[in-house]
């Protein structure tokens, strides 16, 4: 185990909970836990550069989408590049995600075999193409929502970019991600539906437990990757706690780095299926909750022991004109271009210290958004993430404290 | 003169030519001149924040355009900010321009009296108003082009927004570049078309030459902007020699702070026209070159003795993904959406020293251009910026070592 690129260190657990303050260590430095990792889905946490990342919201990772690269610019390009950190000038400990859930969200998993192409494969040379098979697919996707055939194998899909059919196995996207090199990949899983039933949620959770030993193999056979980039299971299961633990006791007996916590749950449903797992999943590894970034999930996630946490929210609200607010003990979502706002001089958050809060009005930003200038989206995604990062820095130190 | 707000000092002269290195001094800090200043339209340079400006541009000043912050936001918000250091977090030397070009470039200036508001007035506070005065200027942008109409005291125009009505008059544009408070005014000037004739150019070079002297009146009789606003006068007169020569006599004789050197001129005619009025201008006042920032002409004009520069071109071509490029002694311009560059994994600019250049590769930037993400156009722009306020700083120093 020592010699692996990845290990965790817990620094100190709170009494009484599941929580624990700890060190992430990776190739490119360390991360301390509980940490939100900002969201770079393309290679770029949106208008942001990481030198801003370091000085104005002193993150300590970044999480790509290996979907996203794949498709745009490709990841034979990001590996020509040197790799992900070369690539985008992420001097600091990275992410991918598998692709699963970007693939599956494409349209709803309408699963089992409807196809000619369910059980087949698209040869690798014929990926991307405009072939007659996509055409097919095309008028398929037009039927079905967007093409999505999941198989024992893998999943063939449709490009949101050009609707260019495409498949990902296990195997690919783990190639895909020692391609892009970012020190934490995860294993392919298949992110259900909301609305799948019991059944299917089982059919699909057992599959991802193969994909997860298969993912484990393609990651040992590539000798180079292996001492250089660590890999996370992911435990799925849908809002059955029965399936959550099934999954988390599956998968804590694979030689995995780390586990990520993914899938579709209520709100109601989160905490619960978070106990479940992290009661089960080994804790001498960290956890990653992938893509919850709201406060309150965090908060109540971070006591029942996950480690880790990303979500593109704090981004995307601020492009659309909201920021967070601390207003009365609790974080909440202000939207900047409200009329009110024109004549506001008051910082952009009384209750920040960061640097857009500490050098800028809600004026001066409503005005930007207004104005549709480019600046506006940039200083509300500072503030965002300034604060969810240091919110969750905060919950480390309240477990430092304890 | 020494309690003026705004002070130039020449340090060197350059032998041979009319060129000189010198500083302006403001109530918000020195210029050291021959310099580049960014444009901020709105009060913003797109894309970047002020730390930006200082840390990866090394520049001095920053302009912004009084047409534009009077619609958008408005100068009473930008007043009750503050004023634009406040509102903009612009801690520098800044400036405003007098509106005029942009209300003149709106259309055509198809000039004298054609409407029954030609002479006439909108009183102040039915601007902005959408009346029936505004929907019958509206039916009259539509044969004419935008609306435009200038009488003796000033000109009435629709904005560019939403067609309301407004009026600016040498009066009003000092009043609104007084709410503004930027460091470096300019008196309101008429921006000819360069396909008006002799006769008209004259008559709008002597109409801009009463509006010159209404508006340092209207300057003196604002005691407290006095103490900390300087005012520039702008040379007009196109691209008649004779008139430019007359337009610099003129104006020499009036008590401004510095002089702009505006309006429409071809490429060829540049040079003639630039050292005709710099034959004849104070030599102890700065001189700005209104527009102008190509760095051929930017180095033919500090040879001729202007001082400083503004240009939207550095950020408006980076946001079409065009970086500057320096290839065998001269800066080219490259569009990075050719295909050729998804694979360059050389420098952005392997002649340029910047941040942008010593961090990421053409492959990177294209990517980003192509993915339509933010970080493309930020990028590009700190990259293009570095490159003409450098560029311009250099003839500075050739002419300090000269």
């Amino acid at each position: 185990m020592s010699d692996r690129p990845i290990t965790f260190k817990i620094v100190k657990k709170q009494p009484g909970t599941l929580g624990r303050a700890g060190v992430i260590s990776t190739p490119h430095g360390d991360i301390e836990t509980p940490a939100f990792i900002t969201v770079g889905t393309k290679g770029t946490v949106k208008s942001i550069k990481p030198e801003d990342m370091k000085e104005y919201i002193s993150n300590q990772a970044a999480l790509a989408n290996t979907y996203h690269l794949y498709l745009q610019p490709g990841h034979k390009i990001v590996e020509e590049a040197g790799g992900l950190h070369k690539f985008a000038n992420w001097n600091m400990p990275t992410f991918t995600d598998s692709g699963g859930f970007q693939v599956f969200s494409l349209g709803a998993a309408f699963g089992k075999g409807v196809t000619k192409f369910a059980s087949g494969d698209v040869p690798e040379e014929k990926q991307g193409e405009k072939t007659e098979l996509n055409v097919y697919s095309k008028d398929l996707a037009k039927s079905h929502g967007k093409l999505c055939v999941i198989d024992e194998e893998g999943v063939t899909f449709t490009s949101h970019h050009d609707g260019s059919l495409h498949r990902f196995t296990a195997e690919r996207s783990i190639e895909i991600q020692h391609a892009i090199g970012a020190d934490i990949m995860f294993a392919f899983d298949e992110c259900t539906s909301p609305t799948a039933d019991y059944e299917y949620q089982k059919e699909a959770m057992d599959r991802t437990h193969r994909w997860a030993k298969r993912s484990i193999l393609a990651h040992k056979q590539n000798y180079e990757a292996l001492k250089k980039q660590g890999l996370y299971g992911v435990v799925q299961g849908g809002r059955h706690l029965d399936l959550r633990a099934e999954s988390a006791r599956v998968l804590s007996d694979m030689d995995f780095d780390g586990y990520g916590i993914g899938g579709s749950f209520s709100k109601d449903d989160l905490g619960d299926a978070i106990r479940v797992v992290n009661e089960i999943l080994p804790e001498d590894k960290p956890r990653h909750l992938l893509g919850i970034g709201e406060p309150n999930d965090i908060r109540e996630a971070v006591a029942l022991g996950c480690d880790t946490f990303d979500c593109v929210a704090p981004t995307r609200l601020a492009r659309t004109g909201t920021i967070y607010e601390h207003k009365e003990g609790e974080i909440i979502k202000t939207n900047l271009f409200n009329t009110k706002y024109q004549r506001d001089f008051s910082s952009v958050d009384e209750g920040c210290d960061c640097y857009v809060c500490t050098n800028y009005t809600k004026a001066y930003l409503a005005h930007l958004f207004r104005a549709q200038e480019m600046l506006g989206a940039h200083l509300a995604s500072l503030h965002n993430l300034y604060v969810i990062v240091n919110f969750t820095k905060r919950l480390r130190e309240e477990i430092l404290n304890a």
